[in-house]
């Protein structure tokens, strides 16, 4: 008989949703729950809890935040002449760990996917062309990422801003540092050759 | 600056502390639950909530059950003339799931370890003992890990069980099923060896 308690089979049914959480992992989760400090599965569940409560797109640049404009959309320290372009908002998060860039952010929300019925107005672009109009935008990089989808997301973005006349640069494709240049899939190790640095 | 609204650093911080979790790991469920429906993350908030609420230990077998006793140990239909020793509660419902067995259970809730000063009083191993006087129990299958912990922890079970009249045994180790002989561990080869039946 399944001897599991109705608690611990929703539990385990919520837990298998979630992703990279397999039936395996989803039970090696709840055991560890089922022993640990009430407290501290309490304190989880309070913070799922406020998740949603709390955290909203901002309505200028679409990164997540609590307040509304973000904080670095208000922020006079950053550079309001230049906009990085995301695909997902949590990639702010990670450019902004580099410590290497001080200008604004947009996030799209998403990638140009036909074949999933995902256009222009899907996304958060026309906002975009909208913050590039006027002058004080002069720099847009398009940091969407380096696949079929983020390529032609891109490539339209660029089309779309043509004639706002600001700058429209990518970040560089190549080898990650770190890595073997033998272990770099073709495509990586074609772009990396192509983009070479003259020393 | 670290952009994380408070909301998603609390959630991170929980996240790291489960088993297998790490900084990469709890980003991307924190990204999945931002972007999730709200009913879905509040269900799991809710899953989580009522978990140590709901279920307690067998006050017989020590095995996780909402009700008690748990209903393995109330089942007139099991054989109530053996018992499988498992040291946690959840390997109980691994060997359910086999189907290959009828009797009752008993989970020690941990194992022997004096290096990490674990001794028999603070398993449940004198209420094992308790439950194995008398006539019912006939047969203790001692189901502790291929271990050196779990195999201690069953001699000196199947040492406390020696004067009862109980019939004791232990789980074959051995190549898993599926598995390739050149592939098993030594330990496990020469134990299959060892074990080697008749064919």
């Amino acid at each position: 008989m399944d001897l599991r308690p109705a608690a611990v089979r929703v539990l385990l049914e919520h837990l298998e949703r979630l992703p990279g959480v397999g039936p395996r992992t989803a039970r090696s989760l709840a055991e560890h729950l089922l022993i640990a400090d009430p407290a501290e599965v309490a304190g989880l569940a309070e913070a799922l809890n406020r998740l949603h409560g709390r955290v909203r797109l901002c309505s200028v640049c679409s990164s997540l935040t609590e307040g509304d404009p973000c904080p670095i959309c208000v922020d006079p320290e950053r550079d309001h002449g230049t906009i990085l372009v995301v695909e997902k908002p949590t990639t702010v998060w990670s450019v902004e760990d580099t410590r290497q860039y001080h200008g604004l952010y947009h996030a799209l929300l998403g990638h140009l996917s036909p074949l999933h019925g995902v256009g222009p107005e899907d996304l958060t672009i026309d906002r975009l062309v909208e913050r590039c109009r006027g002058d004080e935008i002069t720099e847009v990089i398009l940091a969407t990422d380096p696949t079929v989808e983020g390529e032609t997301t891109a490539l339209y973005i660029a089309r779309r801003l043509e004639n706002l006349g600001v700058e429209i640069s990518r970040p560089a494709s190549g080898i990650p540092v770190g890595g073997e240049i033998a272990a770099a899939d073709q495509l990586t190790l074609a772009k990396a050759l192509q983009s070479r640095r003259k020393l």
